[in-house]
């Protein structure tokens, strides 16, 4: 894209569009050339629109009066470039960085924008920043405290990757730290001492034993986990080590409130040491709301659950039904080899338009 | 010690003699100072002796043509010292850096070669340096590959602190990683991935039910110890770890040898990737041997295992019976609390006066 200090055409084919952000820049917190792009280029291309910033975020929405507010979000930053900038065009697949997360749904989100004037439903865009950093430096967390108002509607659809599949709700998340303690001795006294890391040998065989519930929620199927992401104890090579830490990250399926699921970990580790470190509750699809409903339909295919922690569960916990939508293979996501087929972009598109604006 | 730039008087109290080597600060690889005023004062106060130098080590010998020649070895370094300098005497105890660990020990030697020229058997003097930090610049390594000669005879005494008790031969230890290996996933599509932490478990829970061998050899009972010192993995707080690694020491009674302990640790452990990272073979008692009976006689107790693993696996090595006795209790070593009973310090000088000067 030559002119990146000018606008971008919004009524351009969604699959050039997407190569027009991926070449612009745009590394968590260093977001501001590519917010100012969409901005200038909305501000153009798509009149009819109310648009306002907050930081690097980009909130445009439109004020039909329409019974429904449909809110679809799309993060403009993407992890640090890995030897995949500028994007590169190979046939029908486009590769670089975010291309699959997620400048492919933020593309097919300004095209939806500049075709907003008669939606079907009132339309809120927003276009955030640093979603791949903390927690507090994500835009949604300032946009919530500030301007939540632009947050609310009837559905939200995450333009995060989901293989063109309407992916909903999604799991939580919690992690614990297994803390074991005993006594030091020399190990050529052991007796005189008591092995803090032997005594997690039953947590982890409690692990590998697990079996995670696979619940199905509004037809969509979750898959639960339990897995040791860490284990640390030792004082020196010669001593019968006084501590010992497991740490435990537990996903959940969203009919599992956070209280739930540490009442369960607490129960699975029974007689053990256990803190909760941190955790985010899940989101329960919402299907069976009518604009939910709608967007099911105008995707064709079958609803599946989504089982990583995204900012739908923002919107889920604003009491809003709540889904992920967006072209690229999220397993794609972080990789030196991101890529996304361009059909997927067009398809993404043509549903968003099916829904939305017909 | 005024005189410290003098000489030490040998023929004084082994009590008093202590408390002057104490008040010598002699952290390993700073004995300059303690090595040339024990070299002095033997020069000066026992002129019958053959000595020698060896970088801080101080060697010194009779040479009466006697049938059999006794081995006598003290490392004349400590820890660093906290907050225990100089040395101070509080009724019948010596306290100080050193005190148990090992001047003691020194002070009885120096007062036996200061009496030695009409001794039952051929002595050899050993006052070594660097005993407390890593095993390639200890004296002993230096001396064994430069003047082996000197380290020969019919028996060893280490005079490391043994609570005035004949501690013969040594546990051997060996350390080994028990590594896993799995594959990454993030833990939300755990089932995609293998969990390298919780193939630990079974190696934990036979540490945990092992039963230690505690074999008798030559009347003394050995304990041996199978204990993690030490375990670690983990990626990231979402990520299945990919791989896994405990550590574990076995402490292993003399009667096995290097080989017989890995193997040992091979079956304990089938199924998992082993590796021996250090290993240093155990020292039989040896008290069969005329010379070690004779000292055991003299002690007049009942000899015991030495536990844990000391420079008497040096002379074990070089086919010679060796144990510890020294006066201080061993558990005290390296605390900030190092103390001694006076009474050891004598009782240990009187059972060396009467195995090897009456």
């Amino acid at each position: 894209m030559s002119g990146v200090s000018d606008t971008l055409d919004l009524f351009a084919d969604p699959i050039d569009l997407t190569a027009a952000l991926v070449d612009v820049r745009s590394v968590s917190g260093e977001e501001d050339e590519i917010a100012d792009l969409v901005e200038r280029s909305l501000r153009r291309h798509a009149p009819h629109l109310e648009i306002t910033r907050s930081g690097n975020a980009v909130l445009a929405r439109t004020n039909l009066g329409k019974q429904r507010r449909i809110v679809l979000a799309g993060h403009l930053d993407t992890v640090p470039v890995n030897r995949n900038f500028p994007s590169r065009r190979e046939g029908d697949v486009l590769h670089g960085c975010g291309t699959v997360d997620m400048k492919g749904g933020d593309a097919v989100m300004l095209a939806i924008a500049a075709l907003s004037q008669n939606a079907r439903h009132d339309l809120t865009f927003v276009f955030y920043d640093c979603e791949e950093i903390e927690a507090e430096r994500n835009g949604l967390t300032r946009i919530e405290r500030e301007l939540v108002e632009w947050l609310q509607g009837d559905l939200a659809i995450v333009c995060e990757p989901s293989g063109g599949t309407v992916e909903a709700g999604c799991q939580g998340t919690m992690r614990i730290e297994v803390r074991t303690t005993g006594k030091r001795a020399h190990t050529a006294r052991a007796w005189m001492g008591e092995n803090a890391i032997h005594g997690l040998g039953e947590a982890l065989s409690k692990l590998a034993a697990y079996e995670p519930r696979q619940p199905e929620i509004d037809g969509c199927r979750y898959h639960e986990g339990l897995q040791a992401v860490k284990i640390s104890g030792g004082v020196a090579g010669n001593v019968v080590p006084d501590e010992a830490v497991l740490t435990v990250n537990h996903r959940f399926a969203p009919d599992r409130s956070v209280a739930q699921a540490e009442a369960h970990l607490r129960e699975v580790f029974a007689g053990y040491d256990v803190t909760v470190t941190d955790f985010s509750g899940g989101a329960l699809p919402g299907l069976t709301a009518p604009a939910a409903q709608e967007l099911v339909q105008a995707a064709g295919g079958t609803p599946v659950a989504k089982l990583g922690w995204t900012d739908v569960a923002r919107f889920a916990a604003l009491g809003m039904p709540a889904v992920n939508f967006g072209p690229g293979d999220p397993t794609l996501a972080h990789t030196q080899q991101e890529n996304v087929p361009v059909s997927q972009i067009t398809g993404c598109f043509d549903v968003l338009k099916r829904f939305l604006l017909s």
